[in-house]
C-alpha cells in the first residue's frame, strides 16, 4: 500500500506534548504500518522557544505564533496539550470550523466548552476526540462512547482523581491524618503545593461532566455537578467507617433519575465488596451500570507523561483509521481532480 | 441526513441472536440515528423452521439454506452466532470473500481459524468482529485493538472464564469441595452437565488464544497454549494459600519472551492485594500491562444473553461507522453511476 503524509500541529510541548512527539518517534513505521499513513509533525506551538525540552526538537519546527498552525493547509489535525480555557477554546474552535480533527488532553476545556466544540466539529464532520482528558491510561472514553453505544446507561461511578484517592488511600491504610497524608502526597509530586483543585473535588467534577455527557449522551454543564472535597473527612470518620467493614472513597457519580441526570462528586462509603472498594493509592477506576451490559469496570493509572500521551496517540491513530478522515482525503482528491 | 438501509444475514437464533433480533428492534430509531443507518434484517439461519424461539420473528425471515444469505448481494453484513467450528468457518469464510463484513460471537471459530479469517478480510477489505467471543460484557477486543493501538503490550492476565471463577470463589468463600462448588454452579446453570471444558481450561485457552493474538500482534495457534484445569485444586490448597495471603484463580497469561509469545492457563496463587484477587463469581477480568499505559484492567460479566447481544450490536455500530463501510458504499455507488 503506498503511503501517505499526513501533517500534524501540536500545540504545546510541555510533559505530555513531549511524549507525544518520543512516541511518534520511536513508533514512526509501526503507526504507518497500522493507519496507512506516515505522520509528521509539522510544527510545534510554544511559549518560549529557547526552554529546554524533554526532547529534542528542531528549532525550526517551533514557533510561538499559532497562526503558523491555523492557516497551514497542510496540517489536517491539531494536537492540543498546552491546556487553558477561554483562549485555548478560541484555537481549538478555529482549528474545527476551519476542517481540522482536534485531539485534546485538555479536561477542563472539554468541561466547559464541550458541547460548542462538539456542535463545531459536527458542523465539519471532522473529529475531536479527548481519551487522554479522563482517567489517562483508562480507555473510558472511548468504551462509553462506542462499546456502549447500543446499551442504555443507568449509572457511572468514579474514583477520578489520584491525589484524593492517594491521600484517603494513606488514611486507611496507615491511619494517617489529613495534613500527614496532603503533605507526603505533595512530597511526592502528587499534589500542588495549592491542592484546592484536588481536594475541593473540582477536578474530579470536570472529569465527571465529561464522563456524565458521554454516558447519558446530554451535555452536563459543570456547573450543575454537586461538589463535596474531601478536606472535611477526619480519622475518626474513616475509623468508623472501617468498623463497619466500609472504605471512604471520592467517588464521581452520574445517574438518570426520570429525564434528569445527577451528577455529584462527594466522599462516599463504599461496602469492602464493591470493586471500588479496592482501588487504592493513585489509580484511577470508573464503574458503568447498563441496561443490557450489566455493570463493568476500568481500572488504570490516572495520569503520568507515557500513559497520557499514549491515550493520544491512540486517538490519533484512531482519526486516521476513522470514516470522517477518510471522506475528507476522498473530498480533497475529488477536488483535485476537477 | 438521509437515511439509508442496510441488510444484515443472521446465522443462528438461539439465545444471543434472539437477544440481538430484540436489541436490533427496540432500539431501532436510536441505531439509525448513531450510524445513519436503518439496520434491516434480511434473513435468519435456523436448523428447525417449527421451533420456539425467544424472541417473535416472521416466518417469512427465516430459512434453512445457507444459500439464501451468502447469495443475497442486498446482505452486506453477516452476524453469525450459531456457533461451530469447520463447518461454520466455511461459511463465515465465504462471506467475508464476496465481500461482506462479519461479526462472530464464536470464540472457538476465531481460536482455531483466526488467522485465516482475518486474511480473508483484509483480502477484501472488509471487517472482521468478534468483541462478544471474549469476555462478554468487557470490552477487551476493542481496547487491546484501539487503545493499546500505539503501545507495547508485555503481559496480559485474565479471568476469562466464569464456570471456574464461580467454583474457585465458592471453595475460597465458603470452604466448598471442589465436588460441592461443581454441583452447586451446574444447579444454577453456570456449568454444563459434562462440565469439562470449562474446568479442564480449555475455553479460557481458546480466549486467551484471541486474546494474545491480538495484544501481542501475533498469531498464537490454540495449540501453543499451556493447558491446566481446576480438577487438581483441593480445599487444603486454598486454605494453605489463604494462610499465607494469597487466592487461587484459574488464570490465563500471555507474555512476551524475548522474541516468543508465551501463553498458558493455570490455577495461579495470586496476592490479596492483586487487581484480579478481588473479581469473584461468574465475573471476567483481563489486566494488561503495557510499556507507556502501565497497567490497566477490565472488569464485567463475562457472558449472558443481553450482554452478549450488546456487544454484537456495538460491534455492528463499529462497522456501519468504520472507515471499511463507507469505502465500499462509495465503490458501489461509483458503479452505479458508472
Amino acid at each position: 500500500m503506498e503511503r501517505r503524509v499526513v501533517k500534524v500541529g501540536l500545540l504545546g510541548l510541555g510533559t505530555v506534548g513531549s511524549g507525544v512527539v518520543k512516541m511518534l518517534r520511536t513508533k514512526q513505521e509501526e503507526l504507518a504500518q497500522k493507519c496507512g499513513y506516515e505522520i509528521e509533525i509539522q510544527r510545534i506551538l510554544v511559549r518560549d522557544l529557547d526552554k529546554k525540552r524533554g526532547v529534542d526538537v528542531e528549532r525550526s519546527l517551533l514557533t510561538r505564533d499559532v497562526r503558523d498552525i491555523l492557516d497551514d493547509p497542510e496540517v489536517q489535525i491539531v494536537i492540543e496539550v498546552m491546556g487553558g480555557e477561554s483562549g485555548t477554546r478560541d484555537i481549538v474552535l478555529e482549528s474545527l470550523l476551519s476542517g481540522k480533527h482536534v485531539i485534546t488532553a485538555n479536561k477542563d476545556l472539554v468541561a466547559l466548552h464541550g458541547a460548542q466544540l462538539h456542535n463545531a466539529a459536527d458542523s465539519k464532520n471532522v473529529e475531536l476526540l479527548y481519551e487522554a482528558a479522563v482517567a489517562g491510561a483508562i480507555p473510558i472514553v472511548r468504551v462509553l462512547k462506542q462499546s456502549f453505544a447500543a446499551d442504555q446507561v443507568r449509572e457511572v461511578m468514579g474514583i477520578v482523581n489520584g491525589t484524593t484517592n492517594f491521600i484517603l488511600s494513606k488514611m486507611t491504610q496507615e491511619n494517617a491524618s489529613y495534613e500527614d497524608a496532603l503533605r507526603e502526597a505533595q512530597a511526592l509530586g502528587y499534589a500542588e503545593a495549592d491542592p484546592h483543585a484536588d481536594v475541593s473535588g473540582l477536578d474530579a467534577a470536570r472529569k465527571m461532566a465529561i464522563l456524565a455527557s458521554i454516558s447519558m449522551r446530554q451535555a452536563v454543564p459543570l456547573a450543575d455537578v454537586q461538589l463535596q472535597g474531601i478536606e472535611g473527612v477526619t480519622q475518626e470518620d474513616i475509623a468508623e467507617a472501617k468498623a463497619l467493614g466500609l472504605v471512604i472513597k471520592l467517588i464521581g457519580r452520574a445517574r438518570r433519575e426520570g429525564d434528569a441526570i445527577e451528577v455529584s462528586v462527594s466522599p462516599m462509603r463504599l461496602p469492602d465488596s464493591h470493586p471500588l472498594a479496592q482501588v487504592n493509592d493513585c489509580f484511577n477506576a470508573v464503574y458503568v451500570y447498563a441496561d443490557a451490559l450489566g455493570e463493568a469496570m476500568l481500572y488504570g493509572r490516572g495520569a503520568g507523561e507515557m500513559p497520557t500521551a499514549s491515550a493520544v496517540v491512540g486517538d490519533l491513530l484512531a482519526v486516521l483509521r476513522g470514516r470522517k478522515f477518510a471522506a475528507q482525503q476522498q473530498v480533497e482528491w475529488i477536488g483535485r481532480l476537477a
